[in-house]
């Protein structure tokens, strides 16, 4: 086809402004992007697009940014359902006496699906596209995702005790490689390996994980330094720090997905670096449960990837990216006590570009560039709390509100359109979810707070 | 009248929860509270409200919370034009640079009201019924909120150098006396001495200061130990900390209001302590500009009165009180190193109740308590990131976004119906707050970013 013939297109958007998270480029004023067979073509200046192609059909956004669909790179789906059901408590006694008692008593596949479709309904309404989920039972979250058409990277729980999974470490990892066979038809579903924690994986068990992940070649999620106190006991009980532990191990690399991170001297550092381990931030979360602060603008002046996560609904309370970004942006600067720390657009590209590198997606996800996947989100910045617009990036995680995404495609489908999700019902997953507040309220621990 | 005579009354609103925020007063499900005059009665259980009033209009929430106006004690509303247009940088930088250039620039009375009115709409969409200014042009801020009927403490810009409002700072002590007479006639605007910081206020003008202070009997608000910098200045040039200056030149008390106080040591608290004086906390703009970190926890363990503020929109970068709750509920437990620390209904005084004991307004406002102001909210719960509702204080402060706020009344009359501001034009707002953006795109130092 010789290039001045425009080619036929499913879609046309042309955008106030466009931020394609793409190494040096810049925001675009005023340009297009087209989206066919679910992959992106362009942008290009408006005036020009029809040079290029002819769309079936056009979005006018004359007051938006378009962006890359947010990549929620830790998530507990399942556990929205435990929104709110126990806070403002010392980690310990949170787990001990509320979240493990309640998961004994009410998680089972339907509970992880409801609560992973109300996870998705929350997810998509604010933008995110693509998350990473590790719970009790990844079929169950399967099941909700694969027709709903999310992209998700689901970790398979893998832990040194009997769950409702998996009654050994090396029965998850056998399910593990079941569960690789059965997913091979999603390509929107990729798999992980989630082993919890260095404090609840023995080293047996985690040579079968070195094992079990040369032989698949999958990628591992872990919480890792999460706590100072996790730092510790580990240094009483090995010797040594958990990271060095996972080095010595030698399950570090970019495959590797460290979760939390908040313990980070000069020793694992120099780890980080040199494996090129990926790091997932969940700055909320880690507030919340009051575990510690991770040093991002550290870790990005060491060129370390890291992504940004919500963590579960129960430790946050909600799994809103915006929030999200904010905080992330905020707190690197209050923690580094350097305003200029993490700016806005580093912020945004945690969620977006540097979330699809930690993830292993970074060749076709995370940017608004030519060839990549047509995941794509509209924020409407012309509200009365992101006024005047003076620079969109800015606007975007130090103003914006999830509710201002206006529209959320992900491959080429649309799921959110003028604000309205479409490919949930809200309103049936809002009554269902509410149903769980019936059945969890007599829960014995439940005071009335 | 006798007890068993029902009284007419102007509103009754029957609301799924009510937070009274009254101290010892429980979250009550399925209670009713009556407005007349501008005046709570009530609450009741909704099946008795039949016996105590006869309402010309019922207003029924069923899936809200119903809680008294939010109180923003800290603000800059003509700020909000400046929202977003320097970011990320170190504060001289900013202030230097950016925005004291910016203000020499474009701020005339008319940006004051623009930025206030912008700023009124924003607050009032979000929940926030009562704020505290301190900007340039205080008439300005009058002329938009009066006729609106928002509540507000005025705060009269005083300080050492010229500013467009007043040469000196005598003068303004001067215009602070005239204003206050001008502005009698308005119950909803008290005025406030609004010395601006430490750093910028001599000794001679605390002199003057506290003479006008017990001549007039007002509240004096001033930025205090923002920063460890002002803090190590004020040492190096007066040989005593800037709190321990106040002090000593007699300012301290009930009615001073203390914002930011990111360091506190212990000969600090002492004086907090002894002078009752009162804390306004800004944990986003503190965040922001790397100022530090207040030790929330640790006042209110000291039965320090603490409210919170988001000051202005160019620090934040929006005026969002649910946004600021959240943080300051994470980030004190962050700091403290205590997951227990600043509990939800704790965040919630501090937004409320807390606010108007800050404020010196806590005998008639920030509680759903008989005989206390109408000026209360309603937030819809009933929304995919906030359900299920186990607990509706846990769900306000940590899962609910702005936008579900979906009722505002102040004084009885109704600011917000539906979701929809109805006491101003939001769209008119919006398109009048963006021609500022391209007024000040051609500012010197705006680049690329």
């Amino acid at each position: 086809m010789p290039a001045n013939v425009p080619r036929d297109v499913d879609l046309l958007i042309e955008a106030r402004w466009i931020l394609p998270m793409s190494d040096g480029l810049p925001t675009l004023e005023n340009h297009a992007i087209a989206v066919h067979d679910g992959r992106l073509l362009g942008p290009w200046p408006q005036a020009e697009s029809a040079l290029h192609v002819r769309p079936e059909r056009v979005v006018r956004l004359e007051h938006h940014a378009l962006l890359p669909g947010l990549i929620n790179a830790h998530n507990h789906a399942g556990m929205s359902l435990m929104r709110g059901f126990a806070d403002d408590l010392p980690l310990m006694t949170w787990l001990n006496q509320h979240i493990w008692p309640a998961e004994s008593a009410y998680v089972t596949h339907e509970f992880v699906a409801d609560g992973t479709r109300l996870a998705c309904a929350e997810m998509l309404r604010g933008g995110t596209t693509t998350f990473a989920d590790m719970y009790l039972s990844p079929e169950a979250v399967a099941e909700v995702v694969a027709p709903l058409g999310m992209r998700v990277q689901l970790c398979t729980p893998l832990i040194d005790f009997p769950t409702p999974w998996a009654p050994d470490f090396t029965t998850g990892l056998m399910k593990t490689d079941a569960l690789r066979d059965q997913l091979a038809g999603y390509p929107r579903i990729s798999l992980a390996l989630g082993p919890h924690a260095p404090y609840t994986v023995g080293d047996a068990s985690l040579d079968r994980l070195l094992e079990t992940q040369h032989h698949l070649g999958l990628p591992i999620q872990m919480h890792v330094h999460e706590t100072a106190d996790e730092v510790e006991r580990g240094m009483a009980q090995d010797g040594k720090r958990p990271l060095r532990r996972l080095f010595d191990a030698g399950l570090l690399g970019p495959h590797f997905q460290a979760v939390h991170m908040t313990q980070i001297d000069d020793s694992d550092l120099e780890i980080l670096c040199e494996t090129k381990t990926r790091v997932i931030h969940c700055p909320q979360s880690n507030l919340k449960l009051a575990s510690g602060f991770c040093p991002v603008a550290r870790l990005l002046d060491n060129d370390i990837a890291v992504a940004l996560g919500t963590d579960g609904a129960a430790s946050n309370n909600d799994l809103d990216m915006f929030d999200e970004m904010k905080c992330a942006a905020l707190l690197a600067k209050g923690v580094s006590g350097d305003a200029a720390a993490l700016p806005a657009m580093a912020a945004l590209a945690m969620a977006t570009r540097e979330g699809a590198r930690v993830l292993g997606m970074e060749s076709h996800l995370g940017r608004l560039q030519e060839g990549f996947e047509a995941d794509l989100i509209a924020v409407d910045l012309d509200k009365i709390n992101s006024v005047p617009v003076h620079h969109p990036a800015s606007a975007i995680v130090y103003a914006v509100n999830s509710q201002q995404v206006s529209h959320v495609w992900i491959g080429g489908e649309a799921h959110v359109v003028d604000g309205q999700l479409t490919s949930l019902d809200s309103d049936a997953i809002v009554a269902e979810s509410q149903r769980y507040r019936d059945i969890m309220r007599h829960f014995p621990a439940q005071g009335d707070h």
